[in-house]
């Protein structure tokens, strides 16, 4: 089968064997999947974040030669390993938490050499953790449940109450998800910023109520004491110590951006504030659920949100438009495409 | 009046007039008032805290030359000023958070050059916020209320369930204040590390399981992932980074140590393990009373906790000897005594 595989700091397109399902798992073919800031993250930060793991003494994964990544994938069921109960047939569209159970314990799909992931014509999942999709979702929706569900997850963790005021820094498809997640809640008081205009656009059609270019003002000035939670959806250094600086008295901080280098705050600013910093990454199966349901309910402009769609072959074009510009917020790879 | 003032890096006894109660405030008389950490603190990093209120655009209160510190007081009711209700007598014992009213806005006592402190033979306090010291309580005991409200506090935000794990990192006061309010809550897998032996001894009375010495092994180490809570009671740069690094999946981090210098940590580590920080500082009338109700119920060691008892004019002589050795754990200034 074909993949798109990180080599030398490069994206090229290999023959990989078909994956063989061991017992309990599942062959599955990629529909579609998204292209993740994490991934372009991952690609960028690899080296790094592996040096990292030797640092921490944690055994460091191969992330820099060989991986194939992708997490926020829709696929249909191709064939069963042993030991599988089969209520699903063959051809049923499916989505499912990114991981794979190995020796018991979950491997991250996507982001771990020990697993393929869907940048690739065909992965492999746990039967056990199957969600069907419903006929009327379109693939590109679909694709969607798992960058949604991040946000349901974060402001799930942020406990935002429908009259506090939320700020989400940072419009990209992490910060449009939580956007729609507290809009999903019944929070309206919803300021969101970001350097983009394109972006920040987006942010008003998702249900942001006002927008902010972080260059003229923060989105924090005048968020109120005791009632505002703060979503850090961007992951660079710097940006926790501004926002601990900036947040007002007694908000909560969800940090759902992905910040490999070191940060820097002051603990004492922090404290005479009593802030919280809740550090989210993943979800439950039940938020998993609840952004499916979003997205089969007709809640989410997915339209808006997918901006773009690639083949195998373009996966390394893609992340470079990525990085590059604000035109995209979300690029499909469909390795069915040419 | 009599009071300890710093003055030009040191702190001597001073005259002070007679501070005269405005409307709605009642004057007292100290009969005790802890030494805190945070008073040492401001004394040596006062100059280091104008300048940074200074960098934050916020106008920075004198610290370093003229103010009377003192926040952990009981004492006695002297007199009343205008528009008082004056439902206890002349002579009642009481004690109060440390926050007079200016100007409608809650100033601190003791840590700011608006108010006078309770290292002072006499200061103000609002009649409204005045709570009545049971006759059975001791002066020293009741002296004990305002450290220990700040563990119900910082227990009360871990939000610690009687089946999880705390791990209680330094064994000060804080330390022990949060050790009694845990075991106060039911928790009994209570994990205490500090350098000293002798406060590790005090930890394990207070109600600790187990005590670590942190240069031979970290309180962290085997703590079960999922229900741990951690209780950062130290303040010193490096230990929010350290903690971020050895705390297990899911655990949530009281920081309730007052570092006033900035510190680093990496984001990806805990957004990785899903980690909440939570920093606190004071605490709710609610919590101050049960800290009270604590230490009249005879459940709180405070015969231990107290290793020392000064005048003012050893004021100067007991933060050094807090300074330069473990042989306190807290020292009580009785203006009365020569």
């Amino acid at each position: 089968m074909r993949a798109a595989v990180v080599r030398d700091c490069r994206i090229v397109v290999e023959q990989r064997p078909m994956p063989v399902p061991g017992p309990g798992e599942v062959l599955v073919r990629t529909r579609a999947c998204g292209i993740c800031g994490s991934d372009l993250h991952l690609f960028e930060h690899g080296a790094e974040m592996m040096r990292m793991a030797e640092r921490l003494g944690v055994q460091p994964d191969n992330l820099t030669d060989g991986l194939v990544m992708g997490h926020e994938f829709v696929a249909e069921i191709v064939g069963f390993g042993p030991d599988t109960r089969r209520e699903l047939p063959v051809g049923e569209r499916v989505v499912a938490l990114p991981f794979l159970e190995i020796d018991g314990l979950p491997v991250s799909i996507g982001a771990s050499s020990r697993t393929v992931g869907a940048y690739a014509e065909y992965f492999l999942l746990d039967e056990a953790g199957l969600i069907p999709v419903p006929a009327h979702v379109t693939d590109a929706a679909a694709a969607l449940t798992e960058p949604l569900a991040i946000g349901v997850h974060a402001v799930a963790k942020g406990a935002v109450l429908p009259k506090e005021t939320a700020v989400v820094i940072g419009c990209g498809p992490i910060g449009l998800a939580c956007i729609a997640a507290l809009r999903e809640r019944g929070v309206t008081s919803i300021r969101a910023s970001d350097f983009s205009e394109k972006r920040r656009e987006l942010a008003l059609r998702f249900g942001a109520e006002t927008v902010f270019d972080p260059r003229e003002v923060s989105p924090l000035a005048g968020s109120p004491a005791g009632s505002t939670v703060v979503f850090e959806c961007v992951g660079v250094p710097g940006l926790i110590g501004q926002i601990v600086r900036d947040a007002p008295v007694g908000a909560r901080v969800v940090v759902a951006g992905i910040c490999s280098q070191e940060d820097t705050f002051l603990p004492l600013l922090a404290i005479s504030k009593e802030l919280t910093l809740h550090f989210v990454s993943f979800y439950r199966p039940e938020e998993y659920r609840a952004a499916l349901g979003m997205l089969a309910g007709g809640r989410i402009d997915w339209q808006r949100w997918v901006t773009g769609e690639v083949g195998l072959d373009c996966v390394a074009r893609a992340f470079a438009e990525l990085r590059g510009s604000d035109r995209h917020a979300k690029i499909l790879i469909r390795p069915a495409l040419k």
